[in-house]
């Protein structure tokens, strides 16, 4: 299976703000999404940087609560690893154990078209295994 | 591969904190030990809930900063879901997938003997593909 095929059963959105965005409301997206991750981007396109659950997590054990009035820009990941729709499971599953990141953008020319999470990755495969224990019953009930 | 497999690789360390620990010092814990939930218990065998950065993240949103400063018995999720050593890799990523949980603490007879990850998951698998891959190679190379 590859990315493209989980964008296919996910969708295409992707949860974003914008860099100067209080970091107030980057919070309320994460909670009204039930999301892990928000892509940081302008237009909506390209991709400025990434923040996530974990990031705010530990500017908050760092610095206290008033960063939370600051701008997004100013807590979000700029390093941001990202995936292509032509990677497979292992490939993206691998990528996200080396790195622990667990929200990966997906990316073609440079334009954000869609993101895949370790759930959704975990869900894709437990997708897979569906299917071949449906192949393996047909294979058994009708001999072919 | 089984829990069990799992913990044999990651070890049965968890990183718990107390009910009445502000919730602080479960920042600083989260930050430091560089996981995404501590089980709460009193005396470490017993649990009392889990605080995960999703859940201080969405308090976060609803309450603002104060609640940083109430103890961790304020924010913990007490309905856990758990696993026991037994579980496979298949039936941990469905109870993960269904209920949206990254973090299974696992218990024997109602005590707490490790913890797996939604990382975990996904790295056990790798680990498992691997092993298929060295086998498949050396069947090749063998022929037997």
């Amino acid at each position: 299976m590859r990315v493209s095929s989980i964008l296919s059963m996910k969708g295409s959105t992707v949860a974003t703000t914008a860099p100067n965005a209080p970091v107030t409301e980057a919070l309320n997206e994460l909670r009204l999404r039930g999301v892990g991750a928000l892509v940081v981007s302008t237009d909506g396109r390209h991709i400025e940087g990434i923040v996530t659950e974990r990031e705010i997590v530990h500017r908050l054990a760092e610095r206290g609560e008033a960063f939370i009035h600051e701008p997004v820009e100013s807590v979000m990941i700029t390093e941001v690893v990202t995936c292509q729709p032509d990677d497979d499971l292992q490939h993206l599953a691998q990528r996200m154990t080396d790195t622990r990141c667990r929200h990966l953008p997906v990316v073609v020319d440079g334009e954000l078209v869609g993101i895949v999470s370790i759930g959704d990755v975990v869900k894709a495969r437990l997708t897979q295994l569906e299917e071949e224990s449906r192949q393996l019953q047909e294979y058994i009930s009708t001999g072919r």
